[in-house]
């Protein structure tokens, strides 16, 4: 949690003078975000007062996905989801640069996520979703998931032999998971844009009700009830590894009312959620693994994974989530 | 720069229960400060929004210290000098408790610090920091301040030994100096409150006037010259070591309207200037050395303060100084 670059006040003004913003009066860094770099503005225009959040992008996004990010938030923006709207220079361009790295200015959304979690956020978040699944189903640029299956056998190449290190024998639960998986990955699923990322801490609340959804930024075409996976692993959970039955009941509940889930993601929704538990485990003990000590961000914990994966594996039955 | 430690949105809601500021609707993680962790956070009162900065302080700061710090800081305040504004409990207390450690909540200043230094800019400082002076000459709580002479010992018999890693030769410049200040260092100067870390960043502006004074964590009694020998230091030289005469002149001669400086105090500036430069090098050498190399707060090169040291270890006169 960190800001990683430091830009001062007269360079982010003089970088505002680029777009039709109004006049800085505040311009503070922000801790949240371990990927990026960001700021809150605050901009004056004709005695209003707004607010934004500028974003110099770090090595870890790759300048070539920006406009699939960007342009993919505007165009949810514009259907009506609550998600940060990219904000245009002057002169039509949306990332730009600022410090030698790629930077843009996109709203500032209310709200704040919960770390208390309740039935009623489930709930929510299911519809919003539900509701971002299929307002994006037109949005028509690309980006594969480099974080799947393919993804998850890289990461494994590169950190198998160092994973018992973390805990002895977790090297083979990742192998077996993974040639478990490499045969029985659904292929066939429909698909769309997904979020691919959406924790906790990217989801805004206005009390129970979600008020916005950001950090686009490993959004990817893949199949939709994956990102239900990758949410029954991250919401659906108490004290990190004891299923929470009515949770997921209820956010795949509200999540169906909006787009109906098809009987084969239905049945696929065990298989998926080991894939995102296993996904998770994979990046956090890459994470761990290569963490410096000394670095303010806190390396997460993959063993939490490990035991949402054994979960996962014991489920004989899709009724066993609740649906 | 960092939050170090993190709080939620629900914990600072529950926090703020405490005190007769409103609802919170926009609490922050603010990146800028090294020592403890801030938020930026809105209350929203009867229809009007207010911004506070919540500070947790971690382990740098002494805790029996911040009776002083918040006192200094509300005495100032209600002076009317831009400082924060600290905000009582409803218990009547200013430091609180959050996350296990002390916290506090202080009104939030307008203006922005400036990293392009200009004439004006210092011509205001002087004033500023003279009116500071001048208001706390009564507030009548005492804090010794321990990093002036014996201070700068101690440093060295702790790192003393380690300095030539950080330049060959820089062990025995810091101990020539110690030598030199020990034998001259002045005791019959006027005293008062000092800010004593009057750094760039710690001074707000708005357009080129002074709009706000913050981070009040190293002020103590000392001579009131010191904290002008100080600001010497970090704001007359550019480029790291060169010396900007008029700059110098500027600053001494706004404070000298606020505040007459008696010839003593104007004789001793350089042996005062000598001093803040070995302060600030031993600091920065103690952290250059200490530094852990994956943290994300960067170093401050301590080297900067040994040029700026050999500056005024060459002055003959004060008139050097433009005075």
């Amino acid at each position: 949690m960190a800001v990683y670059t430091h830009v001062s006040h007269e360079d982010i003004a003089s970088f505002l003078q680029g777009y039709d913003v109004g006049e800085l009066r505040l311009a503070l860094g922000i801790a949240e975000g371990v990927e990026n770099s960001n700021y809150l503005l605050e901009c004056e225009r004709d005695g209003a007062v707004s607010k934004y959040i500028l974003t110099l992008y770090e090595k870890r996004v790759d300048a070539n996905d920006l406009p699939f990010f960007m342009g993919l938030m505007e165009y949810l923006a514009r259907a009506g989801i609550d998600s940060p709207l990219p904000v245009h220079a002057r002169s039509g361009d949306v990332v730009n640069e600022l410090s030698d790295r790629p930077a843009a200015i996109v709203s500032f959304l209310n709200g704040s996520s919960r770390t208390v979690l309740r039935n009623a956020h489930v709930d929510s978040l299911g519809n919003a979703m539900a509701e971002m699944h299929m307002a994006a189903q037109s949005y028509d640029v690309v980006r594969v998931n480099t974080l799947s299956l393919d993804g998850w056998k890289e990461l494994y190449v590169e950190i198998g032999d160092k994973l018992d290190t973390i805990s002895v024998g977790l090297s083979d639960i990742v192998k077996d998971e993974l040639d478990y998986l490499s045969e029985c990955w659904p292929s066939d699923l429909p698909k769309g844009v997904i979020h691919a990322d959406l924790f906790p801490d990217n989801v805004f609340f206005d009390g129970d009700n979600v008020s916005g959804i950001i950090d686009f930024y490993f959004a990817c075409n893949d199949m939709l009830a994956y990102d239900l996976a990758i949410c029954l692993n991250c919401w659906c959970f108490e004290y990190g590894a004891e299923f929470n039955l009515t949770k997921a009941q209820k956010m795949l509940k509200s999540y169906n009312k909006v787009r109906p889930l098809t009987d084969a993601e239905k049945q696929a929704l065990p298989i998926l959620a080991r894939g995102a538990a296993l996904r998770f485990l994979l990046t956090r003990a890459y994470d761990w693994i290569n963490h410096d000590d000394g670095a303010l961000v806190t390396a997460k914990d993959p063993m939490e994974y490990v035991k949402k994966l054994q979960f996962h594996q014991g489920v004989k039955s899709v009724m066993e989530y609740g649906i």
